[in-house]
């Protein structure tokens, strides 16, 4: 088995056969704008995991997808890789604002991502000076009534604090996509057209597009990540 | 099987077989303000779906039903698409307001919808400058103590934002309802009278009537949505 | 079967039997007061549905009841009809404050239908313009996990607002429940005179003895609505 | 079967058998105290009802028990009625203050009496100006998402409110309580002694002991209502 | 049997039998001042119940105990004789400040205690004169849904009335108990030292050792209550 | 047995086998400062029980551990070996801060245990002067409506205050913690690299190689801590 059959086969694992439905021309290029926009970017930020796939075949409840994966297992991650994954992840949405300058609903899990990611950063992990390096959010173990150490019964105050880091980060991050995308606003044109044309790029023909330099490969292991667009 | 008994077959599974209730003529006569309000504006919004019928026989708990649905499925909802659809449930409200400076329970429903759109506008699809591009409404599928990533424990801070721009896109979009109906005030007039003589009007008619033309027709697949009025 | 069988037999579901209890001179005069005070005002509302009947025969909890149904079935209800309503199930306890200067727990359950009321006029049918045409209640069949568009997890400051309207709508009628029970003073000592000496009083003897012409008569299908004094 | 004998029999019913507990002689006193109380502000309470029995013989959890019992049933109590009740209840309580000027556990049921009727008054019942003629706390029957009607999801400014509304009558009564008692200290301090002496008062007793004329006598129905003290 | 087979039968019922742990000399140094600093204290309170027994032997979960009882059953009890109550449970905590300068978790069964009978006194029996003679938190009983009468549904600022007098309670027990023992600091270090000689100590030696005259001996009945330290 | 076979067989319970997972070098060496940080800080505590083993071969889902247990089995903690613990188990994360300027995911758990510890600490324990020798959280057994004795129901103002006060007690345990290590860095790279080239650590190595005399040994029970890093 060739390492494109093994791709093709988590592919479906993960999300489903492909499907046929019927997009509009201008959801097919808005699909492929906003996957331009999270691969784009995925490429882009330093300490990112290389961009395995990009592709406007529908699947599932998705209409395209961008898998990103490390190069090997990873343990523990910086803050400023989860900046990058927030950024990606919100590519897609700053793609559809620069290209048709109007927003829309198939940004809805990207965004539940990024808040999940931003909420983690500000209350479990301490990655927020205003909050400091406590645990403010219960973890998966927690009883309250039981063990009502951590992030249960916390004050207003404290809610309302992790509540605007949340917002800090994750408005620092999309001004840094859109800045991002804006100044590689070429790059972006020529991967969506690229994957208009082509429905999937592979990892080299999506670095290839984009115009960037791979990056050096190590043991490939394909442990995807998915930006999906409903 | 021709086109408009499917519409019919699908009336009856959506809104159940016509009911024999004995409405006033007052009633009956603000049913069809009522719908022609909803169609109007259905009608003139930009990017609205065609509306596809109109009728003041009661079915199940409606009085009266307006339907309106794409030309073909719909991937994504731009804020403006959503906007006109705020604008549109509103425009039985809106109408009533006008014709008889008076408010009525029979928007019960109309409120429900109008406000469900707006909140997700808000709190799921980032599309309130003031909240930003986070999820701040708990997802269909969070549950609260395990992954708490998302809407669940905002502040109240957050939840009053929430509030008032749920509260501004209604506003906003009652005026524009408003406006729209007042400047188009003898078409609102035509439609219901038309709507009182015919009791259901199809779509030719129903643009007809409002003296608009209609949306060129492409594939016609009816997948309805109901403004109803009990 | 003639008319009042009917509307004896439905008496009889919708209050149960009549019971005997022994009340003192003074709890049964306060008791046609009360009953006064809801007939009479429900008589002079405008848009008010017509009194059918009015008793202080001890019927289940209640000492006494005042039945109100429109001449047919209504669909839909103006704000106006439901100010009148409110003004109506005041009228016991402004009847009480006016011939007694004092307040009892007898309107208990006239409060609670009056809150009912005026909270939804707020916060489902969109009739407090401080409010806006929002819905703010949590509707019948809100999952507040699955679908949290409407009334869930309201701000603080929402539910002020609404408590406040409620209040104003509340205190509004109430004044004008005692200003018109003054107004008519006259005509609430008629009425409950002839309560105390007649025990029940049908519609036209109810319109007859509080010096009003009863409303035209048009079908008469008694759907009762009590306002019972316990 | 002579009165005395029913009441008897009530009594066990109603407080159990009488129990041989040891109570030293300061506790003795300080019981008669704390009923006496009780029963001489239920005696003079205006529209109260009359004291039928005094006692110091300790029953199930109580140790000594003040019974009063309307002249028959009544339906519907008036503002002042309650008030009075308030008073009779803190009158343990005010005597305990007055005569050794300690508060103790034993008025803990006194309270939670107090404040419920306090808390109905002000929520349930209209009784408070500042609240106005609303229901503000939830009914029996209140299934808060159901029927939002009434108390459920009340405001953090209404719930305040309702909770000063409440202390201020209690505090009222109370002020009235203690003035009562002490301008009455001759018949606190006879009927107390007449309690240590008798250890059971009845009607015509506690009144003569306390120096006040009996009520008129009426039908003589006992339905008990126990201030007990534990 | 004899008494003290009796106690010592209770003692095992009431903390399981003594457990051969292995304590560092510190540790048991600081359990024998710890207890000392209950027992003396208890003691020392006007109102308070005689000190039966103290031990330093592990019993269960307890390093050590004080026994204290009344000289007979007692109902009812005074707001003085409750303060003595929360002195003598703080003084454990206090012995451990005043002798090591520093705070152990070895309180936190004596700080639970002192706060549940510091917010019953504010909460339920009306010793606080901020929150009056009402009731404030919810009874073993109450429903909150069907008997809303009493403390559920406080507004936050009773909350926090509750919680700043509890507060202040405590504080003045606390100061108290710190400045009784700063007074008495040799009885405090000859009763340590007896303890840490016996290990146990009855009633006649506990107040010899520390200097204090036994409180006249009634029926001994042995309840007892226990100070129990881990 | 020997000992150390004893500690090898404890520590496969306690954190499971061995697991071959293929770190990179980066992250091997992180996890080696990681390690070193809460090893070094724990010998450098002056009250801190001594550092048994410490080792980067993962197990589980940790990729470090660092073992500390007590000489002998220990009842009851001073508040100052609390922040002892604390500033150990933010050891790891600080060792990143000042090593890579960068913070990771994976002090996590460090967060969680250092979170636990200080609200204890001020809600349990009474360590903290602002919120005092009460109990503010919520026992094991705490059934909140039948024993509302304690932390249940705290006002908003009181949680404000234990997250400050936890706050507070966390960020000057962190910057001891970094002062400390940068004060000590020399050792905490000599602890680092041993740990590279040997992977598991014995007590008297880690010792050894960080400059420190090994505390003075007592019985060796080994109940092993971990502060795991994953």
């Amino acid at each position: 088995m060739e390492l494109s059959d093994f791709t093709n086969a988590l592919e479906k694992i993960l999300l489903g056969t492909a499907r046929k439905i019927m997009l509009t021309p201008g959801e097919r290029e808005r699909t492929a704008y906003h996957e331009s926009g999270h691969a784009l970017l995925g490429m882009l930020q330093p300490a990112g995991d290389p961009v395995r796939k990009i592709s406007i075949i529908p699947r599932g409840r998705a209409l395209g997808a961008t898998f990103q994966s490390p190069e090997s297992d990873r343990y523990g991650f910086e803050a400023g890789y989860l900046r990058g994954r927030i950024i990606g992840a919100l590519g897609g949405r700053a793609a559809e604002e620069i290209v048709y300058n109007e927003i829309t609903t198939g940004a809805e899990s990207d965004l539940e991502q990024v808040t999940r990611i931003a909420r983690q950063m500000v209350g479990r992990w301490g990655m927020s000076e205003a909050v400091g390096p406590v645990s403010v959010l219960p973890g998966p173990l927690d009883e309250p009534l039981l063990f009502p150490g951590v992030g249960d019964r916390s004050s207003e105050r404290t809610r309302e604090l992790v509540d605007s880091e949340v917002r800090r980060i994750v408005d620092e991050c999309y001004n840094q996509a859109l800045a991002q995308l804006r100044t590689h606003r070429d790059q972006l044109e020529a991967l969506a057209h690229a994957l208009l044309e082509h429905e999937t790029l592979d990892e080299l023909d999506a670095y290839r597009f984009a115009g960037l330099a791979p990056p050096e490969q190590l043991a490939l292991r394909p442990a995807a990540r998915t930006a999906a667009r409903t």
